[in-house]
């Protein structure tokens, strides 16, 4: 192993050897530097036309014609530029379409983090339409999420927040192979995880976790969903209840395990430096996760001072046999197992994390399908470090479980995979996606090109990419999704928050030219700020067309047209109940008083699917939405009194506009 | 004028001509067999698949087929289905490619309003891709609308709602042109309008519209926008506080004239019935209103009692000089003119509000883009009515100024126009579209079918149906949009909220065949629930890419990096001020004492275009979004000691992740 790009990097920080700090200034410059040149964007409003004087080019082509590679290669620490794709708009003829039809299905579930929309979002791939939305830590009218007491209550039991940051889709697995039961994500912002019901595309759990801040990767324990792993990135007191503020070496970080049933936590493991991203292997040992700070400092010339960081590699039995010796301090309820490098449970033979050095501020963490490898992007280092997952258990020297380090291209952030042992490497900086072979990289000197087999420019600034399957042991390997951080000029314009640009890339053809047989197919503009993605062929998923009301029987009342009725249950409490179908609601009118608290109860008594019922009250902030056969219940106080006309959101019938029922809230 | 489709839709009530109030019985048989039957949805839960026994065909075939035309007609009282249409798969080879290539950009703007998701949408046609959302009635994390002391202030001050069911958007025009300035949208739930700023694609005012319940049809007034126009749909009390809940008789409905600089209310009409949609001549003088109940009762037997409705064609000159004559009650501080029926006002020679005869529950009224007619879609009657605007002011008999009532098919519900003098409607209980002339129209004697240049299936039930420009002076003719209702088996099953689907039509061949040249191109699924669209050409709009900081001089503080600070105000408030550009806030960290109140000023220094900011305070609800040159203001409790960790929530730079603010809590 040398690590040229490792001192590279130390070069490019502008500190020596012996992690000594550079200053702010020192950033400021380079980072305005690779962000102003690198990336085309400068403070002039439109980096990518602009031409350079004399030179009759754009800047982006300047770059890429190498005239500038001294700069870039001082500035970013890394050899000339390889490769460089053409900005591909049109595609090959053996490209499949990857539009579809009018009344024709998709092949591919995708499922986007929709980051601090809060939300999950459903697409269809290839078209890349959007099939749904389904809120998360979102309170969201359409779905009437939020708004029913079971859904406020679950929102206001997990803390009350009016949002969420997700990031990381994880769908769950029986044998290694999506089951179409789960999907999981985090809450960067408030330290949450989140299940939703794939029978009912609903949340339908939220986990406050204790002890952290920004719950940031977020993944389930392959091959079958044994537990829900999340990783705590900000490192903050323990507990953080006003003690140690002002002592950043008090600040921890925790790598938490959940059980996905219950979604009650199960332990945590705390650890040096601040967890990022984290991916299991396939047979259920180890969970490996990408870590940066390990300087454990609190400002970011700090963050970034010493060459290298540590992957935390989790030996989830040895933590669990600790749990079970009761190695462990209870924190708010929970076991804290000590999983610091220099800690006694983590310094015998089979240590309990293990630490392996990369490259400082790595970014995440992708175990290819086989199971065989874990991915390791440099981000800061234009390397992915590999590590052979065998060797975890065996290799007493952690470095030497890293059995290959690539030369990708500058900002290497995230990798996927298709069927044919091929890797695909996200490159921020560059505005690329890098492909390489996995077995010729393991074989390769480090830092050597050898791997590389193409590369694709993308618009503009790449973060998570996604293939088919890619996260399973059932890769497919045909479309491959970028998640492009920035869209300037691709859109028409709306405004100056921008969408980002999902570029679909169909992968299917594997050829020896400059993109490996890559080519852009489509650009697609999502609303702020997808994170990541996951996708499943359609026979994974199997939702339900409309409520199965034993799935809710005994928490709620099935309300037939026949038991509609208002009780008054004393002096200010009333209940009314009533059955909603095309054209009519079980009440056609109830009658309050002034300051009564309400609680309505409304089935939806269709049976066809598609029928989507609603119910609004206006100026009283009441709104459910009711698929067939579901029941949702509203309790408010009916504080102003009038005439109030209920009505159905959803157009449901011809005589939809007439279908009312009526509140009279009479003055006490 | 005949009127035979009135008569046709009395037999079809049950009702006689005295008006008899038909029976609730009667009514569900009626509508049970027309949705299950006609529509094709019955309680079996697969309805388009379906095969009816022994036919070898599924119930639509069958329908189509004409075999149970018997059943059709006397259920919904017309005569035979005629045209039909096909299937369309696929396009001839004359339609233009309705994909756009990476990079290149749409034709059109599309702006969707999100019915009670509660904001607009922005699509680019003919790709059909969504570029952005813009909240307007919703709080939403994306974009930090609601969540900063501005955007929220204004949610508060108009009723603290947190939704809204936006309907009609409608853009601002000069000289009968899109002028790109604002675009309004209703809130049918709250009874409030509001308004998008289109320099910066941001909600800047919402209206919560006194003496009013469900503000429905609303509408800039051509061709200078001169008024903002707002129907309230419910009948209520005037003021609705606890009065006259019992008395029905008492309810009103108004029409309401919105100053859109100010966005203050200036006067109101109170009318007969319900009011629906509205739109206005091209002229500046008349406001013309769908309207149904005009028997007004309470429930849906009553509501559809009577043959006729009346259309309230408003006389803006006439009703400004009564306002100015002090001919007005004041209710609420808001002038309400009476525009009854049997008002002495509305009595004269001139009455301020024309009550023109129409079958009943009409749902639509659409102005061509001459401005010569306005549409009138019968929804219960298969017919549409086209008013002479001209007529309005000339013809003594209310009747006589419909010109024209062609039979067109089950369930008309919109009208849109090409620039050939043709109209689309849409038939919500047909499913499909029907193309027609308007002229021959005029010409052929009503409830004829003279004027129909062809149908074509839609899928399925559609509402809204909307051409590019054609509420401006200026159509284009080239794409229509159907908004449909149901998607039913046209997407992969996304759990039993089913997205509705938006069809894309080419409309620019007019042909001599069964669909008249209409073409169906895509699919596309949307969320919940899109009620209308309006399109117009990308050369009308032009948005901002960053903020212009004299825009908020004066208001909020631009925050540079030097005056980045920390201004303690007495015991219980700070004041913090931070600049944030990329891997940097001004502030690295700020210390605070519990239970202080905390106003955090940011502004976004970047002058590059797409480059957005976020700021997030974890497990303090705080979320902002910052375009370039942006300054937000939040302001919170500090009530949980510990320490915070600011982070950007838009993925910004290589160091996005390091890039970081701490916000110390110390325990009082």
């Amino acid at each position: 192993m040398s690590h040229d790009s490792v001192s590279a990097g130390a070069d490019r920080e502008g500190s020596d050897s012996s992690g000594q700090e550079s200053t702010l200034a020192d950033h400021e410059a380079q980072l305005n530097a690779v962000l102003a040149d690198v990336e085309g964007s400068s403070a002039d409003d439109e980096p990518i036309s602009l031409e350079l004087p004399g030179l009759g080019m754009n800047r982006r082509d300047f770059m890429k014609a190498g005239a500038a590679v001294g700069t870039v290669s001082a500035l970013a620490g890394c050899a000339s530029l390889t490769g460089g794709g053409t900005n591909t708009q049109t595609t090959s003829g053996d490209v499949p379409d990857h539009t579809v039809a009018p009344g024709e299905h998709d092949e591919y579930y995708g499922f986007w983090s929709g980051g601090h929309a809060g939300d999950i979002r459903i697409f269809g791939l290839p078209s890349m339409r959007e099939l749904t939305r389904i809120p998360v830590f979102n309170r969201e009218p359409a779905k009437g999420y939020g708004f029913d007491d079971e859904t406020n209550a679950m929102l206001e039991d997990a803390g009350g927040y009016t949002w969420g940051d997700s990031h990381h889709p994880s769908l769950s697995e029986t044998d290694g192979k999506y089951d179409g039961n789960y999907l999981f994500v985090n809450d960067k912002a408030n330290g949450r995880v989140a299940r939703v019901n794939l029978k009912y595309f609903e949340t339908d759990a939220i986990t406050n976790v204790p002890n952290v801040q920004a719950v940031h990767g977020c993944c389930i324990q392959s091959p079958n969903t044994d537990y829900l792993f999340a990783n705590s990135e900000f490192r903050t007191p323990l507990p953080n209840d006003g003690r140690d503020v002002t002592n950043p070496e008090k600040y921890v970080s925790v790598f938490t395990a959940i059980d996905p049933e219950s979604m009650a936590v199960r332990w945590q493991v705390q650890v040096d430096g601040n967890l990022d991203i984290l991916d299991t292997d396939k047979d259920g040992r180890w969970a490996i996760s990408s870590a940066y700070n390990d300087e454990e400092g609190v400002e970011i010339e700090e963050m970034t001072r010493d060459d290298r960081d540590y992957v935390k590699a989790f030996d989830v039995p040895a933590i669990q046999t600790a749990v079970d010796n009761g190695e462990y301090e209870e924190v708010n309820g929970v076991p804290v197992v000590d999983g610091r490098r220099d800690s006694l449970l983590n310094s015998g033979e089979n240590p309990i994390v293990r630490y392996i050095p990369t490259p400082k501020s790595p970014h995440c963490v992708e175990v290819e399908p086989n199971g065989k490898y874990a991915m390791v992007a440099g981000k800061l280092s234009p390397t992915v470090s590999i590590i052979d997952i065998e060797k975890l258990a065996s290799e007493p020297d952690p470095a030497k479980t890293i059995v290959g380090q690539p030369k990708v291209g500058l900002g290497p952030l995230h990798t996927t995979f298709d069927d044919r042992g091929q890797a695909y490497t996200s490159l921020f900086i560059d505005s690329q996606v890098v492909k390489w072979d996995i077995e010729t990289a393991v074989d390769s000197p480090d830092n050597s090109e050898d791997a590389i087999l193409g590369k694709i420019d993308v618009h503009y600034n790449p973060g998570h990419i996604q293939a088919i399957q890619a996260m399973s042991t059932e890769p497919i390997g045909d479309w491959l999704v970028v998640l492009n951080k920035l869209s300037k000029d691709r859109f028409l314009p709306v405004g100056p928050i921008y969408p980002d640009n999902d570029q679909l890339i169909y992968i299917g053809n594997d050829k020896d030219d400059e993109t490996g047989g890559m080519e852009l197919v489509a650009d697609h503009p999502v609303y702020p700020e997808p994170h990541d993605a996951i996708f499943a062929t359609k026979d994974k998923i199997a939702p339900a067309k409309t409520w199965d009301k034993a799935d809710y029987e005994g928490e709620k009342e099935y309300v037939s047209e026949t038991n509609s009725r208002v009780n008054r249950i004393d002096d200010t409490t009333v209940e009314a109940y009533a059955s909603v179908k095309r054209s009519e609601y079980g009440l056609r009118d109830f009658t309050v008083k002034e300051g009564d608290q309400v609680t309505l109860t409304v089935t939806n008594i269709e049976g066809s699917q598609d029928i989507v019922h609603g119910v609004a009250i206006p100026e009283y902030d009441v709104n459910l939405a009711l698929a067939p056969q579901d029941t949702r219940e509203v309790t408010f106080r009916a504080d102003k009194p009038g005439v109030y006309w209920i009505y159905c959101t959803y157009f449901c019938s011809a005589l939809h506009l007439e279908m009312r029922s009526r509140m009279l809230v009479e003055p006490r």
